[in-house]
């Protein structure tokens, strides 16, 4: 190794809070980062998309442009680095640089969960690396790990929280008890949640994280519409309040597994008994559980998200591409799926539910669910009354479940708006109450 | 990639219940791995101890030998898997494997922590690979991810629960209330404890695994013999039912940290903050926090051993080696530390005590007792006492301190042995009550 040889040269597409850290901190850290990797990088070109724009960092303006493409095949651009988020043009972009022989870095969910086998394949035909650490969990090692260091194993499970803030809105809920429009609003005050936070609470982004972990853990392809996903807005104070009087927590847990006839895919709200070490996980952390059939359970939990975390994932990444470009190594081009991930119909999974419904308070109600629930195959685990508004005449009962089958589950949900016990159908809610 | 080539030719050192694993595992696993890695890899020769023990694998006696330096440098081997344990023969073999040009993979934390930085050059120097990944934490990842996922960040603290034997011992005390001794019964009754558990319940099992993750984590050569430790044998089951009275928990803590004037590592019983994650690491497990500039905290946890597990750690080495012999890559040689630590001695640390002290059950013993604290510069953040025994005239006190510097702390349990107040001097436990 030689690290007088000159600096290897870095693309870097996006100068927002992450382009920032990334670049600054590649400045601050030049010379330990040079005696890491035998070679040292330097950020070439830069692309914004506003020349003008006021930055927390000073760059040369002689290295910035608009043009992203420009930057993604510039020859003295041997990595590019894409941190500008979003589908168009970051994906066009990492095409083009995988196109030109260039190595790339991507924090980019969105076009690894929508594009990512394409891309990889790109990579391995023209023989450089795409790494995408970032894309999931923020500064924690997990694609990383599950490529490599867990890779003699069969995943049977991952079990993930990594959408730090529905966590963070679900751990307030719980403690302060907190509405959900109270919890919404302490999240975009204190920057965790985006004036549209659409998709943070619908799943949506939970559900392109486990997209990607999910096709790297199975080796198929697994695309964000193979996901099934319920946000949790529908949730009430009281959920989180039963929860633990059942002896659980709500969490927002996107699951992928081995099911019986492909994969069971899906991000909802789930009640986790509370000794599970993901129901321990508070606030805007996020953690990922793997389940292989040699090693176990193992957890990865850290800070998912931030300009900081996400730093550190990008630039492990570039510097594994340097120190391999600096021992002579060209690439390690990537394994991609080629085959399409067969997904379980929701509708043919079994779980366990718990079910909050506010009925009549008179004799027979009981009975009369009891009955709607038998005729499905829905076996009662729990009945509990908790409260009941003697004005209105109503009473609050939450019923948990043995397993189910959700198709099932569904049909009783719709067969109970119309009995005449039930004054309103209230919530659902599934449980997960055994590992994989 | 080309997976009809030859396979990559293995030499087995030892066929223990982790050779055996490693073994049938990848039999069983044949044409999946060959189909990850790009290539095969096939067991070529095997060193045993004993050729006609019988063994849970059947094996074609023909590739047997009880010559371990013949596999290691047998022409047809291109890695050598050493799951023999101990220090010798098997860091003989390592080196002279090594020294042929073979690439290593080896599950022995007494060979890697007394001689892995050298073992490390060695391999540079022959442009070859020497991983080990099972070293530490069994399938947990912690190896890699110290060394490549988070490279970017400049560590300050490694804390870890690293020996399952013990966290298991402590676990049972403080649930069951059992006695050390009954608890080591109980563990050695299930196999995770050896009949000479020494090594484990001293602290120098954690030491030994601390000085390799310390040695990654600070680029400087961490011995063992720089650990300072404590193990576990001293802990009544009373110590377990106050700490839980404070707040806090028990466990074999592992520290490795960086201080004001060197670094800070050691291995002893430590009271944790109940909330602590670590703290929430039960039984056999193991865990790992790590502290970086970037990212933050991140926490790696999962079975710290077992064949299985270290099956999982040594075979994804042996894979990644095979992926980057099929990529056309003939090695991605190690980083090496080239300075030793400076570490600082224990006596200049300031750190948090908890003492359990037997005391004359008599007026003034507070004030006597608190003017030796006094004059030992230790001012007192709780006293408790906690139960005395009308005949013998004592009781029991527990005091915790402010952050106090070592050395003071042991001058002033040298002088509270001869204070007319004291009967017995008790325990002296330190207390983590801050993050790096």
């Amino acid at each position: 190794m030689d690290s007088a040889a000159p600096p290897i040269g870095v693309g870097l597409l996006g100068l927002g809070v992450v382009g920032q850290g990334v670049y600054s901190t590649l400045q601050q850290k030049r010379v330990y980062y040079t005696e890491r990797s035998g070679r040292g990088v330097a950020v070439r070109r830069i692309a914004v998309r506003d020349l003008d724009r006021p930055r927390g960092v000073s760059v040369d303006p002689g290295i910035l442009t608009t043009d992203p493409l420009a930057v993604a095949t510039d020859p003295d651009v041997v990595v590019v680095v894409e941190v500008m988020g979003g589908f168009e043009p970051a994906g066009a972009c990492i095409r083009a640089a995988l196109e030109a022989g260039k190595h790339v870095v991507t924090a980019n969910k969105d076009v690894m969960a929508t594009a990512g086998p394409e891309l990889l394949k790109l990579a391995y035909e023209r023989n450089v690396e795409l790494l995408y650490e970032a894309s999931v969990g923020g500064g924690i090692p997990i694609i990383a790990p599950l490529k490599r260091d867990l890779q003699a194993n069969e995943i049977y499970a991952v079990q993930a929280i990594i959408n730090g803030t529905t966590n963070f809105m679900l751990t307030a809920m719980a403690r302060d008890g907190l509405t959900y429009d109270a919890a919404l609003a302490e999240a975009q005050r204190r920057g965790y949640a985006e004036p549209n936070p659409a998709n943070d609470v619908d799943g949506t982004d939970a559900a392109y994280k486990l997209a990607i972990l999910a096709t790297l853990a199975f080796h198929v392809t697994v695309r964000p519409e193979d996901v099934y996903r319920e946000g949790i807005t529908e949730l009430a104070p009281k959920d989180f309040a039963y929860a633990k009087r059942l002896g659980y927590v709500v969490r927002l847990l996107a699951t992928a597994r081995r099911a019986a006839d492909g994969l069971d895919v899906r991000v909802h709200p789930t009640l986790l008994p509370e000794d599970d070490p993901l129901a321990k996980v508070d606030g805007v952390l996020n953690a990922v559980a793997v389940d292989g059939d040699l090693v176990g359970r193992t957890l990865f939990e850290g800070p998912g998200a931030g300009p900081a975390p996400t730093t550190s994932a990008v630039i492990a990444d570039l510097l594994d591409i340097a120190y391999g470009i600096a021992a002579g190594q060209p690439a390690r081009p990537p394994r991609f799926p080629t085959t399409n991930a067969c997904v379980q119909p929701i509708g043919s999974l079994e779980m366990q539910y718990y079910l909050r419904t506010l009925v009549r308070d008179r004799p027979g109600v009981l009975a009369e669910i009891g009955n709607a629930l038998a005729a499905n195959n829905i076996s009662i685990a729990s009945f509990l009354q908790m409260e009941a508004d003697a004005v209105a005449g109503t009473a609050e009962i939450v019923i948990t479940t043995h397993d189910a089958l959700e198709a099932d589950c569904e049909r009783f949900l719709e067969q109970a708006m119309h009995l005449d016990a039930v004054v309103e159908p209230g919530i659902r809610l599934r449980i997960e109450s055994h590992r994989s």
